[in-house]
């Protein structure tokens, strides 16, 4: 059985979850805390040298890290992922793109309001800046409705929805970004969560 | 035929271009000065509305961006993207770790440094460990010799190895990682490169 080690409150964690879910895997789930030092341990170190969460572990020892790297490991061959090359590689890109000019601003901003207490004036005008341009993006390539690659949900939209559905809770504004949030309750649908 | 717009400064750049060379893809490369403003006139940012190089367009004018996306896709189906499913997994987690915990450190200390014209103090020192933590946890990885994800040369070498091996021109000593750089020497020999 796979088991994961996860914080539930990360959105990069949560993306998997819904993915075993939707897709009906059996899988262990090990709450952890990134505040406490969980990911710091010798043993969880011995597990991801990296000391991040999310990590899934096989029941032969073996560890893979990386959100969207696990999402792309447990979706092959499913309808999450387009059968198209080119659907394929555009939903690829989106999952680029929401590690380098989405999470490292979007989620991040979450972390220090959320989860280290500061203000939203504590928070840095570049972050809020860059996470604005993200949402600007998504929201020209969602202006036609539907999905971010392709004709159908995708882990482009999985990976995309994890940090973008709760960015009003730090002060992400979405009223200015109508299809982004259409398109949330259609990823949540699909999804089933909500 | 494929057209790239890239900047050959670029490690993120001549990633793409060391891939269709070794792959012996006809293509057409436009040289594109990132510092000049060549990716922010309307024409660029009508191709790619991020505005960032590598871009790469298909004779019919759709674009594909993101430099390991652009990889996975004109790899596919080659000896460089390992056809194991959990060694494929692994390559494609060195693939997000590289542009989230390497090339924001390693690339943008050389942009400072090469292209702004900073000097090395003027680095920041976070720049500086975070990009010396990315190294030693390639060190440990590498420390048996081989490559990164299986027992081929991966799209991970080629992604891990564009930044890495001009780390010394921008104060990463690379004296200290012994590993890496035999493994730089390999995956220069295994593109043709050097």
């Amino acid at each position: 059985m796979l088991t994961v080690y996860g914080d539930h409150r990360s959105g990069n964690c949560l993306k998997v979850k819904w993915m075993l879910d939707v897709l009906e895997h059996d899988y262990r789930w090990v709450e952890t805390d990134v505040l406490s030092g969980a990911t710091r341990t010798p043993e969880f170190l011995a597990r991801n040298p990296a000391g991040q969460v999310p990590a899934m572990e096989f029941a032969d020892g073996r560890v893979l890290a990386q959100s969207n790297a696990i999402l792309l490991y447990l979706a092959e061959g499913t309808a999450w992922v387009p059968a198209d090359r080119f659907t394929r590689a555009r939903m690829i890109e989106w999952l680029f793109r929401e590690q380098y000019s989405h999470e490292p601003y979007i989620a991040v901003a979450r972390f220090q309001r959320l989860l280290a207490g500061m203000s939203a004036d504590e928070i840095a005008p570049r972050l809020m800046q860059k996470g604005h341009a993200a949402l600007a993006r998504m929201e020209a390539a969602l202006s036609g409705g539907g999905w971010l690659a392709g004709e159908a949900a995708s882990l482009a939209d999985v990976a995309l929805v994890a940090y973008t559905r709760v960015a009003g809770e730090e002060g992400f504004d979405l009223a200015g970004y109508p299809a982004v949030r259409a398109w949330i309750v259609r990823v949540e649908a699909a999804l089933g969560i909500g």
